[in-house]
C-alpha cells in the first residue's frame, strides 16, 4: 500500500545509500554507506531516513510513525541478524546496536547516541558467556541504563552521576575504570531503581521496545528547544528532520586492547597538514567527546597498537583523497580490531580553513574556485579578531595552561554559569565563561562570552567544538583548575579567581592568565598594518594568496565606508577600491567644529522663516532688511566650517590616491547636533554666550515625532542650501588642490534621501552651480576635475521611481539600512520589541538589518536597478548600507548586477571573498 | 527665418482663431474669435499667443521677445488700422486699444487690463475734436495714466487714489463722475507728475512704446507672486503662459448713453434660470468689477436702453445654445451701441452648479454624463457646509443687509485686514474678514476666513468671485457699513464692531448679524438627516437626481470609515455601501473602557517577558508558575472589554443592515493609551490604585523613537494575541446575535500593518481558530456567518510582496496615509518643516497626503493590485486612507481597477460623484 522507502541498509555488498544522499540519510548515514562502499571497516547497520522523521511530525497524528516504517525496520533488523549471524538482544550470540541521530547538517544540540541497545538479563548472560568478561558486560549495561534513561526518557544526568560519585567516594577511587565487577553489579541495581523511581516503570527488557523508544526519542529530539535554538543560532533552515542510524555495536571498552577515538585528517585549529586527534583506551565514544577523561594524542596510538595506527594513517589518506576535504573521523578498536563509526567534513577554525584551502590547491587536490568556496565568509572576520598582546603577556601572571582548543585572545570577567554570562554581558561587561565542561544548555551563555575556559575535555569536547564554530577563543581541559559553579569561583593551586575577577586566555597557546592582559589586533591585522613581517606568517601568506584568487574571480567592486584618514588607510590596505560612503556629518562633531555648526543651527531657523515670508510677500524690502543680520551670522558660521571640511577632504583624497570617493552631503536632522538634556544645553549656552532659552526654543522647534522620517537628507539641503554649498565647495577646492599637487582624484557627490526626481533635479542643479563657480574662480577648465553627482536610494519611493531619478544621477548608491526601515515599516531603534519574536516565529528568517530581506527590500533594490538602467544604461550602482559587508546580501547584490558594494574597513576582505564566492556560484550555475 | 505664428487677428471675416484654441490664445482670446465668427458685435483686435509668453521666458535671455513677435504685432496693428480706418494713437481719427491678459484658465491674480492705450497730447486733441467731449477725453487719459502707471509700471494705486480723493474733498463731491472738466485737467497734470516722480521719466507719448511696455507687463505678470500663489491655491498646473489681447477700445464712459456691464446667462449663486447681472452707465469696465460704485441690476437696463437690453437677451440665448453652458458676459455700450468684450464659462457656486446641470439635462441642452462632469467634485462638499440656524437668526441682532454674493452661513470674530485674518485664524479662531473691498493681496487672508463681508462692490466684485470660488459665504456691497482697516473697526449707524467682536453673515440672504448666531448643517444635510422635507428644496431634489445619475455611471463602490452608530447612519444616508474601515481602538478610549485597557497594558509587558523566557528555556515549570498571576490579571482585563466591544459591533451591524463591515484589529502602539504627562500618570495611578512608578516604568518601556515605525498593527496582535482574540470573538459573537435576530451581517476582519506574508499567515490562522471556536461553542455550522479575513496594505514591503500576501487575504484595503509616510519617508507630524517648501518648489504638485502621489505611492498601489490579482484574481481591493475621499485620487483608484473606496461619512457623496466622473472619463477615452 505504502511505497515510500524509509530504511536504507549498509554493510558489505548490500549497501543501499551513498554520500550523495545527505538530505535523505543525514550526513552520518550517507557517509557510513559511502565508507562501506569504499571497503573500509564499518560495522553494518541501517539508516532511517529524514523523511521518516518528517512523517513522524506530519503524517496523521503528530508523534506516530508513518505507515510502513515499522515493517521496514523489522525487515532490516532481520537482514542485520543474517549479516552478523547474531540475534537482536537474545539467543546465544546476542546482537547489540547503537542508535544515533544524524541530520544533513551536524547539530550538537540534538540527541546524540544510545549505545549497547539490546542488553537485558538474557543477553547479558549470553555475552558474559562469550566474552568471559562480566565486568565489561555490567559496565555496558549501566551505561545503557544511564544513556537510555537520560537521552530517551529524560532522567537528569546527575541522578546517575551522583550514584557513581558516591560509589567512587566510598571506594576511594578516581576513575570509573577502577570500579570492580561487584561495584558495577551494585551500581546496575541502583541505576535500575533510579530508573524505576523516575519513570514509574521498570527498565524495558524487550529489545524492540528499547529500539522503538530510542527511535522515537531521536525523532522528538529534532524539535526540542535546544535543537531549535541551535538551528536558529547557526541559521540552519530548510531541513525536514533527522535521520536515525542503527548500527551493530563495537566496543571500545572491552578491555585495554580496546579503545575509541576521534581524529582529523589535518589540524582543525590551525590547518597544519598533520594527522591530528585523540583517543582513550578501554572507553566508549562518549567518554572522548564528553571530556570526562582527558584523552591521549593520536600519535601515541602507534605505541599501543601499531597496526591500528598504520591502518588509520592509510584511511586518513583514502578519505581525504576520496572526499577531497579535511575529514573528522570517529573510530573504535574492539579487541585490537579497528572500526570506523563516522567520517564527515571536519569543522575547522577560519584560520585552519584558509591554510587548508590554499594547501590543498598546492597539493592539487582542489582548484582555486573550490578553495574559495570552502572559506566560510560569515566567519572570515575572525581572522581579524583580537589576540593577546605579546608584550602585555610578558608582564602578566600566568595561571595555567590547557589545550589550545580555539584560536584568538580574550580578556574579561570570570563567570561560572551560562546565566551569569548572559547577565554580566547584558550589563556591558566582557565575560570569560569558565566551566568544568560545557553542555548544550550553555550555548546562550557561550555566545555572549569573549572566551571559554574548561577544566576538563579535549580538542573535540563540546566547549572546543562550539567555541571554534562561534569563532571564540577557547582553552579546554586546563586540568589544574578546579571550577566550582555553585560557589562561583575557580581555584588553581593557591590562587582563587572569583566571579567578576579579570582573566585572560590565549587560544593559540592554551595559556590562561590571572588579571588583565591587553588584547591587540590579530596577526593578519598587524601585518596588514605593517607592524609585522608577512614572511613570518604562513597564515598571512595564505590569506594573501586567497585574496588574490578572490579578486581574480569576483565581478563586484568593493569599496569602504570611511570618513577618517585612518579608516581610509586601513580599508585601502585591506583592498578597498575606493570610498563608497563618506559621511560628512561625522566631521562636524569633531573638536571645535560643533561650535560653528551649532551657531549655524541657532540662526538657520530664523533665516528659513524670514525667507518663507519673503517668498509669500509682495512687499519684500522691509523683510529683506530684517533678514540681513541673521543671514550674516548664518553665513559666517558656515564659512568657519569651510576650511575644516576642505582639510578633511584633502587628506582623504591623498590617501585614496585616485580611487573614487563618494561623499554624502549632510544627512541627519539638525536636532541631532544639539544637546537634548538641560545640562548639555546649559553648557552650550555658556560656551556660546547665548541665552539658554534660545537653545531650548530651537531644540523644541526642531523636535520631531519620527526623526527617521523627518527633516533630513536632501530635505535639509533644499531648505538650508548654503550648508550643502559649503560642502560642495570644500570637496571641489580639496580636489583641485590635491590634483594640482599631482595626485589623481575622483570625487563623487552624493545627495541623500532623495524620494522624488525633482528633489534631485533641484539639488543637482545647485551642486553643479557651485562646482562651476569654484572652477571659474580658480580659472580652471570645466573638465579639470572628473567628478560624478549621484544619489542614495534609501526611500522606497525612489526605488519605485528610479527611472526618472536616474535622469539626474550619475550613480545610485543603495542605503539599505534606511530602505529596510521604511520598506518594512520598522525603526531599527524600536524594532527590538518584536523583531526577536519575529525571527522566532520565522516571519523573517534572519534579522533583516543583518542580511537583506530579499523578497521585500531586495525586490525594491532590484526594481530600482532595472528602472535606473532602463533610463540610463551606464549608471553606476552600488550599495553602502551595512548589508554591503554581509556575505548573503553580497550574493544577492551580485546576482542583480550591482557594480560594487561598500562596507566598513574591516569587512572589506569578507566582501572580496563573498563577492568571489557569489561570482563562482553564478558561473557554476550557467 | 522664424516661422512660428504668434499673433492671431479677430474681426469680421479675417478672424484667425476659434474657441478650440484656448491653450494657445487663452480663454478670452479664443472666445473673442469665436464670438466674432458667430457674428456678434465684438470690437476687432488681435491675440498674442501663450507661446509668445512662454518664449518671453525661455527664448534666449529671459525677458525679451521671441524672434518675429514684434514684426507680427506691427503687421496686425496695420491690419487693425485698415479694418477700422483709424491710425494708432495719431492722425485725425486716432485708434485706441485695450491690452488684456488672458490665460487658458481665468486667473484674477494676474495683471488684468490697460485701457485707452494710444492716448497722448496729439490723439487727445484729435479725439476731443471728433467727440466734442473734452471731459471724456481727459477722464480717459487720467484713467490711462493711472492704469498704465499702476499695472504696467508698478506705481501703488493709492498714489493716484489719494490725489482724486483730495480733489473730491476740496470740491466737496462724492463721485468721480461729478468731477468737472477743469478738475480733470488739474488731475491729469497731477497724475503726470506723480508718474514722473515715481518712475523718473515722463509718461510715454509714443503709442508703440505704450503698447510694448504693456505687453511686457502682461508677460511679466504671469510669474508675479500673486499669480503664482493663485495657481498654487487653485491647483492650476501645466500652462505655459498667458495670451495678450489687444483690442479696439469702445467706451462705456462716453456719457450717459454709454455704459458697461457684466452678466450671467443664469444665476451663478443658486443656478436659477434667469438673466442675471449688473451694469453701470457712463463707466469703464473696471468700475463694475472693482466695486467702487455699486452697479444696477441688469433688468433695469431695459428702462435705459431697451434695444441694447433686447439684444443682450437674444445674445444670452445664442451663447448658451452655442456653448451649452452658463456664460459670463462682459459688454460695453458706446453711445447706445452694444459691444461684447468677453464671454466665458460662468463661474458658479456648487449650489448653482447642481441646479444648472440638472436643469440643462431637463432642457435637453446636455446629457447626464456632461451634467455629472460639470460638477466640481473638489467643491462638492460645500453643499454640506454650515448655514445659519433659522431659529438662532430670529433672536439675533440684524446689523444690515448686502448682496447675497456667495452662499453659506458663518459666524466668527471680525477682522479687518488679511494679515489679521491669518493671525487670528492661526490661533484657532473662526474669523470673518470685513473689508471695504478685497483685492488679490487679500487672497491668503480670505482663504483662512469662515466668511467675507464687503461694504462696496457687486455680485461680480473681487470679493464675490473669489468667495464663490473658495466656497466661502460672502455678503458683498453692504453699503451701510463703514469699514476702517486702520483703526480696525466697522460702523453701521450707531453700532460699532471692533476687531474680535462676533459677527455672522448669511450668504443666501445677504444678512449680516451683530453677535453670535448658531450655524447648523446645510439644507441638504438637514434633509438627508430627515429634519426637513425634501420636496421643499429644489436643490435637494436636483442633488438626489444627480447622485442617482452618479450611481448609474460609477464602477467603484463607495464605503465609509466609521466606528460609531451615528457616523455609520450618516454615511448610509449619504449612500455608503458599507464600512471600509472601522477602527476598533477608538472604542477603547470611550468612558470606562480605557481603565480596563490600561489595566491590560500594565500587565501585558510582564506576561510578554515571562513568555519569552519560557520559550527560551528548557525548564519551564517554575516560570510557568510565575506567569500564573500576571496572566490572570491580563486575561481578566481583556475579558472586561469583550462585552463592550461586542455591544459596539451589534449596534453597527444592525445599522448596516447586511452591508459589509471591515473591522480593523487594534492598530496603534500601546503607549498611545497611557498618559504621557506626570499629572495624567498621577491620576491614573490614583484611579487604578497602582504605584505611579509602575505606570512610569511602563511608559518608559513602551517609549518609541519612531512610533510610526514601531510596535503596532499586527505586530501587537502577534505579541499580545489575546487582545486580537477578544476582538475577533466580539465581532463574531455580535454577528451571530444580529444574524439570529434576523438582520444580515457581513463582517470583514482586517489585520493591519502586514509587511510580510508570514505575519498574515500566522495572524490569519489565529483569527480563524477563534472564529471556529466561537461557532463550535454556539453549536453553529461553519457557514452560519459569511465573513472575510484580509489585510491592510500600508507598508511598502507588503505592496511589493503582495502576490504572496494575497494567498492569505480575502481582501486588501490600502491604507494610503501610512503607505505615503513610509514610501515617501516623511512623517505626517514632522513634514510641515519642509512640505510647504516642497509644494512651492514644485517637488510635489500637491500635498501627497491630500491627493495621492501617483508616480510613487500610486505606483506601489498599482504593483500591489497587479501582484495581488495575479495570485488571487477574485480578491476584493479597496482603499481606506483619506485619499478615498479625494476626487483626483479616486480617479486614479478607478483607473487601476480597485473595487471600492472608503472615506469619511461626509465625503461619501463626493466620492460617488468623483467615481462617476472617473468612470465617464475612462468610457470617453475608450
Amino acid at each position: 500500500m505504502n511505497s515510500v522507502k524509509y530504511v536504507y541498509f549498509f554493510g558489505g555488498d548490500e549497501t543501499e545509500g551513498d554520500r550523495s544522499q545527505k538530505e535523505l540519510l543525514g550526513g552520518k548515514g550517507a557517509n557510513l554507506a559511502e565508507m562501506t562502499r569504499l571497503g573500509l571497516p564499518v560495522p553494518p547497520g541501517f539508516t532511517i531516513s529524514t523523511e521518516a522523521c518528517s512523517g513522524y511530525y506530519n503524517v496523521g497524528d503528530a508523534g506516530s510513525w508513518p505507515d510502513g516504517l515499522e515493517q521496514q525496520i523489522r525487515e532490516k533488523l532481520i537482514q542485520l541478524e543474517k549479516t552478523t549471524g547474531k540475534k537482536f538482544g537474545s539467543g546465544k550470540d546476542p546482537m547489540l546496536v547503537s542508535v544515533r541521530s544524524g541530520a544533513a547538517v551536524s547539530m550538537p544540540g540534538m540527541m546524540d547516541t544510545v549505545l549497547n541497545l539490546g542488553l537485558n538479563k538474557d543477553s547479558m548472560d549470553a555475552i558474559t558467556q562469550i566474552t568471559g568478561n562480566p565486568r565489561f558486560v555490567l559496565d555496558a549495561y549501566r551505561r545503557f541504563i544511564q544513556m537510555f534513561g537520560n537521552v530517551v526518557m529524560g532522567i537528569p544526568h546527575h541522578a546517575f552521576e551522583e550514584a557513581i560519585d558516591r560509589m567512587k567516594t566510598s571506594r576511594n577511587i578516581d576513575l570509573d575504570t577502577d570500579l570492580s565487577t561487584d561495584d558495577l553489579k551494585i551500581l546496575v541495581d541502583e541505576f535500575s531503581s533510579i530508573y524505576n523511581k523516575e519513570i514509574g516503570k521498570p527498565f524495558p527488557v524487550d529489545p524492540w521496545i528499547q529500539l522503538k523508544l530510542s527511535i522515537d526519542a531521536v525523532f522528538r529530539s529534532w524539535n526540542n528547544t535546544r535543537a531549535r535554538r541551535y538551528r536558529q543560532i547557526n541559521e540552519i533552515t530548510g531541513l525536514i528532520g533527522t535521520a536515525v542510524n542503527v548500527q551493530i555495536m563495537v566496543f571500545g571498552n572491552m578491555g585495554e586492547d580496546s579503545g575509541t577515538g576521534v581524529c582529523f585528517t589535518r589540524n582543525p585549529a590551525n590547518g597544519e597538514n598533520v594527522f591530528y586527534g585523540e583517543y582513550l583506551m578501554n572507553a566508549q565514544g562518549e567518554d572522548v567527546v564528553a571530556g570526562i577523561r582527558t584523552p591521549e594524542p593520536i600519535p601515541t596510538l602507534r605505541n599501543v597498537n601499531e597496526a591500528a595506527y598504520e591502518e588509520l594513517l592509510s584511511i586518513r589518506t583514502v578519505l581525504e583523497e576520496h572526499y577531497l576535504d579535511m575529514q573528522d573521523i570517529e573510530f573504535t578498536i574492539e579487541e585490537k580490531k579497528l572500526y570506523l563509526l563516522q567520517t564527515r567534513t571536519g569543522k575547522r577554525t577560519v584560520f585552519a580553513a584558509v591554510n587548508i584551502a590554499v594547501d590543498m590547491v598546492k597539493e592539487n587536490l582542489i582548484d582555486k574556485k573550490t578553495a574559495l568556496k570552502r572559506i566560510p565568509a560569515s566567519a572570515f572576520n575572525q581572522l581579524f579578531a583580537p589576540v593577546l598582546d605579546r608584550k602585555s603577556k610578558e608582564h602578566a601572571d600566568l595561571l595555567t595552561t590547557g589545550l589550545n582548543a580555539s584560536p584568538g585572545g580574550a580578556c574579561g570577567r570570570a563567570v561560572f554559569t551560562a546565566e551569569d554570562a548572559e547577565e554580566w554581558s547584558s550589563r556591558g561587561e566582557d565575560v570569560i565563561l569558565c566551566r568544568k565542561e560545557t553542555s548544550p544548555e550553555d550555548i546562550g551563555g557561550m555566545s555572549v562570552s569573549k572566551g571559554i575556559i574548561t577544566s576538563r575535555g579535549g580538542m573535540t569536547s563540546h566547549a572546543a567544538v562550539v567555541a571554534r564554530g562561534m569563532g571564540l577563543p577557547c582553552v579546554a581541559g586546563a586540568s589544574s583548575l578546579i571550577v566550582d559553579s555553585v560557589s562561583k569561583k575557580m581555584v588553581c593551586g593557591e590562587k582563587e579567581i572569583a566571579e567578576g575577577d579579570l582573566v585572560a586566555l590565549d587560544g593559540f597557546t592554551g595559556e590562561i592568565y590571572d588579571g588583565k592582559v591587553d588584547v591587540q589586533p590579530s596577526e593578519i591585522l598587524c601585518i596588514s598594518m605593517g607592524e609585522s613581517d608577512p614572511n613570518e606568517s604562513r597564515l598571512y601568506l595564505n590569506y594573501s594568496i586567497l585574496m588574490d584568487w578572490a579578486d581574480e574571480y569576483r565581478r563586484l567592486g568593493v569599496r569602504t565606508n570611511a570618513e577618517t584618514v585612518k579608516d581610509t588607510g586601513t580599508a585601502v590596505d585591506f583592498g578597498a577600491e575606493g570610498i563608497g560612503l563618506c559621511r560628512t556629518e561625522h566631521m562636524f562633531f569633531e573638536g571645535d567644529r560643533i561650535v560653528s555648526f551649532r551657531k549655524m543651527i541657532l540662526v538657520a531657523e530664523e533665516v528659513k522663516i524670514l525667507r518663507e515670508r519673503i517668498a509669500a510677500s509682495d512687499d519684500t524690502s522691509s523683510l529683506e532688511k530684517e533678514l540681513e543680520a541673521p543671514l550674516a551670522d548664518y553665513n559666517e558660521a558656515i564659512e568657519e566650517l569651510l576650511p575644516l571640511q576642505r582639510g578633511d577632504f584633502i587628506q582623504i583624497f591623498r590617501e585614496l590616491d585616485g580611487r573614487p570617493c563618494t561623499v554624502r552631503l549632510l544627512d541627519p536632522p539638525l536636532h541631532e547636533f544639539l544637546p537634548n538634556d538641560s545640562q548639555g544645553q546649559l553648557e552650550m549656552a555658556r560656551e556660546m554666550e547665548v541665552p539658554i532659552e534660545k537653545i531650548q526654543r530651537t531644540v523644541e522647534k526642531l523636535h520631531e515625532f519620527n526623526p527617521m522620517l523627518g527633516h533630513r537628507g536632501c530635505r535639509l539641503g533644499l531648505t538650508y542650501p548654503e550648508v550643502s554649498d559649503m560642502q560642495v565647495r570644500a570637496i571641489m577646492e580639496a580636489a583641485i588642490e590635491v590634483k594640482k599637487s599631482g595626485t589623481e582624484v575622483l570625487p563623487e557627490i552624493m545627495i541623500p534621501l532623495v524620494g522624488h526626481p525633482r528633489e534631485l533635479e533641484i539639488s543637482r542643479t545647485r551642486v553643479q552651480d557651485v562646482i562651476d563657480a569654484v572652477l571659474i574662480e580658480k580659472g580652471l577648465p570645466a573638465d579639470f576635475i572628473y567628478y560624478r553627482i549621484g544619489t542614495m536610494i534609501e526611500v522606497p519611493r525612489a526605488a519605485i521611481d528610479a527611472a526618472r531619478i536616474a535622469e539626474y544621477a550619475d550613480f545610485f548608491s543603495f542605503g539599505t539600512n534606511d530602505l529596510t526601515q521604511m520598506a518594512c515599516g520598522f525603526s531599527r531603534d524600536d524594532a527590538g520589541a518584536f523583531l526577536g519574536d519575529y525571527v522566532r516565529m520565522g516571519i523573517y528568517e534572519k534579522d533583516p538589518f543583518t542580511s537583506i530581506d530579499v523578497d521585500g527590500v531586495g525586490r525594491l533594490v532590484e526594481i530600482a536597478v532595472e528602472e535606473g538602467r532602463k533610463a540610463k544604461p551606464d549608471i553606476k550602482i552600488g550599495v553602502c548600507g551595512e548589508h554591503g559587508g554581509d556575505p548573503e546580501s553580497i550574493r544577492f547584490f551580485n546576482s542583480i548586477g550591482l557594480d560594487y558594494v561598500s562596507c566598513s574597513p574591516f569587512r572589506v576582505p569578507v566582501a572580496r571573498l563573498a563577492a568571489a564566492q557569489a561570482a563562482i556560484d553564478i558561473a557554476t550555475q550557467d
